[in-house]
C-alpha cells in the first residue's frame, strides 16, 4: 500500500503513521472493490483529514436514509456533472452504474440527467440539487415545497441537500488537486446486464420505469435503508 | 430500415419519400458501425434537411483536414461536454474512445479536457473550442495569435471553429428535439487496449504521450489527411 | 469575383476552383441582392464546405415550412443579438427590416425581442430559441409543451430549433473568423415603409398587429410555405 | 407637450406643474433633434427627478471631458449593448452615428464593439466599461492600470466609468419601465456620409482610423473638451 | 475640509472652487451623521457632477415616495449585496440597521435578502429589484405585475426601479475608484435595540413582523411620505 | 439544551440519543462561545452526522496548518460571501473580526475581498478560493503555480482548496435548511480595537499592513500552527 504513485499534482509528502482504524477500512476496500479508491489515499498524508473525510463520506452515502442507495449515487453523478469533476464522475459514475444494475443509466446521469426520463420524486430530487449547485443563494421555501409535494420527509430533504453539499466539496477538492481516479473504474459495469432487446432502448418510457423499480426507496412506507443495506 | 421508433420527443410524421443517395449512406453506416445513427434516422422525415446535414457532418469529421480525426472528435465531445448533451456526448464519445485508441481519454475528455494532461497543441485546440462555445462575442485577435503560436495555420483554424460551431448546433438540436442515442454506442470500444500496466495509468503525462502519438497531425509538414483516412 | 478582400482574419488562401453550381448561385445573389454575401466568400476556398452551408442555410432560411420566412428572421436575429453577432445581426437584420416590412422593428428584434410587443405566437417562438442558445442543456418537455399551446405543431418546433440552432454555428464561425459583413446590408431597407403618423409609433401593440399580419404563418391552416414563396 | 402618449408600460399619471427652466431645456430639445426625448418625458411626471436626470445626463455627455462626445457615446453604446436596452440603442445608437459620422460604426459599436477594429484607447476604454458592466465585483487595480497605461489620466478614468455606470442605471430604469423610443431616433444619420468606395469597408483598418481621428481627443495635450462644443 | 485623504484609488486633484450650496449641504451631513460621507467628498473634485449626484440621491433615498424609507434602503442593500460593493454595504448597511431599528435585519438584507422572512410586499419588491440587477434584459410585463398584485402602485414601481437602478451605478463608481467607505459607518446602530430574548431570534416570522410593522408604508392608504420625514 | 427552536426550515424530529462525546464538545462551545453554534444544534438529530461535520470543521478550522487560523477564516467568509450564505456570513464574520482584530476588516472580506488592499499571499489565496467557488472546472496548473509564486507549499494549497470547498459545502446545506444563526454572533467583536484615528482608516495600505501582521503565518519559517494555538 505504498503511496509513491501520482494521485495529485500536489506533493503533499508522505503517508502518515500506521492506523489500525484506517488498516481496516482500506483492506475492507481491497476485498470489495479490489483497490483503494485513490481519494482516500490522497488523504492518507494526514490521518485526521482522512478519518474525518472517510466518516463523513461513508455515512451519506452508505448510512440510513430514506434515500435508495442508488439515488444518492445519482445525487452525487448530476452533481459532479454540473462542476465537471473528472475525479467523481469516473468513480461515482461507475458506482451508479453498478447500483443501477444499468450501464447506460449511469452515463446518462453523467450526462445530463434532465435527458432522462425521470419519474416525479427523482425529478424533484435532482432538480433541487442542481439548484443548490448552481445557485445555492436562491433556494427558496418554494424548492423546498417542491420536494415535499414529490413525496420527500423533511429528513429526506436533509439527506438530498448533504449529499448534494458533499459532492459540491468533493469536486473541488479533486479539481483543486488535480486528484486522478483508479483506472478500474473506467472498466467496471460496463457489461449490459439486460436481455438488451432494442425495443427497451427504444422506448425511454420504459427505461425510466425499470430502471427506477430497483432504485426507488418506498417512499410511504418511510422505511429507511440500513447500513449495510 | 423501418422509422417506427421514438428518436426523439417530436412527431415528425414519416420518412421521406426513397432516396438512392441516402439509401447509400444508409447502407455504408449499417457496413461500418453496425445501425444507421440516430440522428440520420432524425432528420430522415425531409431528404432536404438529411442530405445538407449528412454533407455537413461528413465534410467537417471525415474531410480533409490539418486537424486529425481524433483531435476533431476531441472538439466534438469537449463542447458537448459544456452543453451536457447526451446525444453527442454518447455518439462522438464512443468515437473518440475508438479513434483515440484509448476509453479512459474518450470520458475523460467527455468529463473535462482540462483534467486531460494534454500536449500544448491539443489545449490550445480546446481551450479555443469551449470559449467559442461559452462566450463566442468576447473572441479576439489574441484568441486566434494563440493558435497560431501553438502551431496551427489559419486554415485548421477555420476547421477547429467549423466543428465547434457545428456541434453547437448539433448539441442544440439534439436537446430540442431530446434526441435519443443508439443503445450500441454505450458499448463500443469500451476494452482496454492496452498491456494496462498501472505504471502508464499512473503517469498522466505518459497518457498523453501515449495518446498524443496516434492522434497529432504532423503539424510542421502541414500534410492534410485525406478522406477516408 | 475576385475573393482578394479582408472577409475575415483568417488567411484562408485562394478560392477553390470554378463550379457551375456555385457560379449560379452567385450570379443569382448579385441578381436579387446585388453582392454575393461575404459568409458564401469566405467559405468558397473549398467548394465542399460552401456547398453544404448553402445547401443548409437556403432550406432553413427559404425551403418549406410552417413558419412564415419573417418569422425564421426574427429567430435568426433574436439569437445573433444573444450572442452579439456582428455578421449576423448585420445581415439577416437587414432581411428581418425587409420581410418585416419595418425597419424598426428589424431593429428592435435584434436590440431586445422582449422589448417588442410580440403575440403570444412568436412571443413563445422567440423564447424558446434564447432558451435554447443559453441554456441548451436546460431544455425540458415543458419547453416543448408551451410552444404546442402556443400553436405550433411538432414540425414547426423542429424548424424553430433547426433555424436557432443554425445560428448558434454561425454566429460562432463569424466570431471565430471575424467575418465582415458586405457593407450594403447597412443601407438596406432603412427607409419609412408606412404613412409613419406618430399615432402608429406610440401605440406598440398597434405597430407589434401591424407588423404580424404579414409575417404570421396561419397556424390553424397548417399549410406550410414553399420554397420560393 | 402633452403627455397623454404611451412612453412607457407603468401608468404614472399627470405631468408635473410648469416649470420654466424643464420648459427651456425641451425647447432646446425640439429646435436641436426636432423632438423631446421620450426619457425626459417619462421623468416628467416629477420635476425633482427630472432635473436630477437632465443635469448627470448632461453632464456626463456634454460637460467638459477628456473623453470627446463620440467616445462618450461608444461607452454609452456598448454597455446598453450588453444589456440589450432597446431605449438606449436606439437613442444613443443615432448619437452615435451621428457623432462619428459613420452609420457603420454606430450599428458596430451597438452590435459588438469587439468586432470594431478599436485602437488601443478606445479598446482598453470599452473593456473597462464592458467589465464593469457585467462583474462590476471583480474591478481591481490592475484594470486601471491598463487605463493608464493607454493614455488615460484618473480624470478621464472618473469619466469612463460614470458613462459606464450611468447606463447601467438608464438600461434598467428603461428595461423596468419598458421604456418607448421616439419613432425618429430609427432614421437618423443613416445616410452614408463619406465617399463610400467598397475599398475602405474591406479594410477594416482603415475604418477604425479614419474613424478614430474626429472621435479621438488628443490625450497627449489633455486640454478637456468644453460644454457646448 | 480638507480633501488630501485618499478616498478613492484614483488621483482626481484638488477640490472644486468652494460653493455654497454644498457647504451647506456638507455641514448638514455633520450635523446629522457626524460627518460628510466620503462618497460627495470624492464627488468634490468637481461641483456640477457632485451637485449633480446629491439631487439624485436625496430625491430617491429621501424625497416622497409610496416606499419608506427603510425600504428604500433595502433595496439599496439588497442591490449592493448581489454587486459586492463595499463601498455601498457599509454606508446603507448602516442607514437600513438603523432605520428598520435592527442591527440584525440591516445584516441580513446586506448578505442575502432571500434568508429574511419577508412578507409579500418586500418580497416581491426585492424579487424585482435582484432581476432588474442581474438580468434586466429580461425584465417582461409579468415582472411589474407581480409588483402590482402584491400592492404596489405604478408610481411605486417606478421608485423601486429607480432605487435599484441607481445603486446599479453607484456601485459601479464604488467599484471603479475604490471608493472607500468612511470609517464611522462600521460603528453605527450595531447595539441591541430591543428587549433582546432568544425567544425573539429564534423565531425568524416574528422578527419580519416586528420589523416589517416600522417599515412598511400604508399601501392602501397611499398616502406618500414627505421629504424630511 | 433542548432542541425545540426552529433552527433550520426542517422538522428534523428530536435530538439524538445522549453522546458523551458530543455533550463534551457541546459544553466547551458554551464555555468559549457562551452558545453552542446553531450548525451543530441543526445537525444533532443524528450523532452520527454531527460528528463526521464536527471533526471536519474541527480540523479545518483549528488544526495545524501552515495557514494562520485568521487566514482559514478570511477563506470561509470569501467563499460565503460568493454564495451569499447567511449562516456563515454570520458566524465566520464573527471569528474573522475577533481573530483578525478588526471588526472592520472582517466586515470588509464578507463584502468583497477584492476591496482589501491585501498583500501578495493573502490576495492569491482568495483568488484561489474565489475561482474553485466559481470556476471549479476551470482550475488548471497554472492556478496552483500562482500560489506556489505567492509563498504557498503543497500542503498549504490543500488547505486553502480544503476550507474552500468545505465552505462551499457548508453554505449549501445552510441555504438548503435555511439554517439560522445565533443571534449572539451579531454583536461579537463589533468595537473598535485600536486608537481608531481617521488617519489610520484613511490609508488602506496602512490598514492592510496592520492587519496583515497578526494574521500572516510566517511563510518563510514553514512552521505550522498547531492545535489550540
Amino acid at each position: 500500500m505504498a503511496n509513491n504513485d501520482k494521485l495529485t499534482a500536489l506533493d503533499l509528502g508522505r503517508q502518515d503513521r500506521p492506523d489500525p482504524e484506517i488498516a481496516a477500512y482500506f483492506a475492507k476496500c481491497e476485498e470489495k472493490l479490489g483497490f483503494v479508491p485513490n481519494v482516500f489515499r490522497a488523504y492518507a498524508f494526514d490521518n485526521t483529514k482522512l478519518k474525518a473525510f472517510m466518516a463523513m463520506a461513508d455515512d451519506l452515502m452508505l448510512g440510513e436514509s430514506g434515500l435508495s442507495k442508488a439515488e444518492r449515487e445519482m445525487i452525487a453523478v448530476a452533481v459532479s456533472a454540473l462542476n465537471h469533476c473528472h475525479y467523481c464522475l469516473t468513480s461515482h459514475g461507475a458506482a451508479l452504474r453498478q447500483r443501477s444494475q444499468s450501464p447506460e443509466f449511469g452515463e446518462l446521469i453523467a450526462q445530463n440527467y434532465r435527458a432522462a426520463d425521470l419519474g416525479r420524486r427523482q425529478k424533484a430530487m435532482l432538480d433541487f440539487a442542481a439548484k443548490l449547485t448552481e445557485a445555492p443563494d436562491k433556494i427558496e421555501e418554494a424548492d423546498r415545497v417542491a420536494l415535499r409535494r414529490a413525496g420527500f420527509s423533511d429528513r429526506d430533504i436533509w439527506d438530498i441537500a448533504a449529499v448534494a453539499s458533499f459532492f459540491n466539496m468533493s469536486n473541488r477538492m479533486a479539481a483543486a488537486a488535480d486528484m486522478k481516479p483508479n483506472r478500474e473504474y473506467h472498466f467496471m459495469a460496463r457489461e449490459r446486464l439486460d436481455a438488451g432487446s432494442k425495443a427497451v432502448v427504444r422506448a425511454p418510457a420504459l427505461r425510466s420505469t425499470r430502471v427506477a423499480a430497483p432504485m426507488a426507496a418506498p417512499a410511504s412506507s418511510r422505511r429507511r435503508s440500513r447500513r449495510g443495506e
